[in-house]
């Protein structure tokens, strides 16, 4: 699958295809389910760019002490939940 | 629960589940508790990112005096209070 | 009360609550009074992060200088300034 | 007149107030009209947290050759411009 | 073609004219296909600005290992999956 | 004319006036026409800033290489095809 800055080869590629939208819906029950799937969605992007599992827990070990990355970590989890709660109609009854 | 670099391990994370929206909705009864709604989901995120409390404020002694720390801080509230003040239709009677 | 980083300790805080938007409404006779409240609600989250004013005023005399700070608290004002703009139907009459 | 980090004091301050939406409004004839206000209003809230033209000058010198800069002041524009074509319908007759 | 920095000569010029958004529709099946889409058009982006493979190739091999880069690639697929998914009117039937 | 940060002097200023938007509209006929808009109209920001083509140049040569500025220049370039797309109706018939 490709990724934001290159192509996957589809000749060479091995890597198994990312789910980017658990279920494949943007619909959750609630506001804690949507927010939740915000952090979800902002997640598999970040899985998607860096497949490999060993080097996101050591990226994951710097960045959890480091303001600014966890401020622009809340940043994307904002935008993503814009877009949710808009699908969601706010979750208006 | 998943942060937005990696995920939990189901079978050995302890750490308990942290509510992400307090009281579960998005609507207030005024702007300035749309205001305080949209810090503390901010605020949410980067717990669930850095779940260690005394961390998070060696974190905070720092940015408190970084001024683009700051307004990135403000960029984050500034994104989820335009989510929040859209669900609330901006508070018009 | 909380910021974007910590939580307050409501057992030991002193702190004096802030208001973070003034006269608790979005609503505003015209488009520059609007903007006027942009700039004060960006305000009030930094002040609410670093509520040491001498600590504010020192931060100022750096970034006052530095093109991507003056460039980023321009980025979130303007982002207060499409809710505020939003909630008052662009003015509109 | 406060800008985003510090608030003006009443007592000493000698600034003249600023405007921040030129003919206070955000209503232009043509696209191309909008998009002049939208860099105006970008570069006017610089002018409040920065009132000093000298200075002003100076930075200016260092951020025209900065890619990082110009991207950014680029990104501001993009925002504020968002917020006047939406406020003109996008100008559609 | 032109890029974001620099105006493409038409007198000198042999670069392939690159396709931004394939099947030119923002349309999609569903959430799961628009997110990839997001990612697509956020790729062919910095194929436009950056055309030499290789030289994104060295690129991705660095910013992967990037918490800041990881978020960054994240914020620019979230501000794309915005607009489609409205395009998409969030995929309800 | 203008720029972001500084103001044109109208009695020394010999630099022709920038159009910023080509054709002076934000329709297109398909959404990639749209996308190419929005390239152009990030970059004539950018050529407003920094009018000298040969630092232009310069300038792209170090950030065709940086990861960063490749992936906020496409954060630009989504912010202004949101515009684009709205203004189209996303391109429905």
């Amino acid at each position: 699958m490709d990724n934001v800055i290159t192509q996957a080869n589809p000749h060479t590629s091995t890597a198994p295809k990312i789910t980017l939208i658990p279920s494949n819906s943007l619909l959750t029950e609630t506001p804690e389910a949507g927010r939740q799937l915000a952090v979800e969605m902002a997640r598999l992007i970040i899985k998607l760019t860096q497949p490999d599992e060993e080097k996101r827990k050591q990226i994951r070990a710097t960045y959890g002490n480091d303001a600014m990355m966890l401020i622009a970590a809340g940043q994307t989890v904002a935008t993503e939940f814009a877009t949710i709660a808009a699908a969601n109609n706010y979750w208006h009854k």
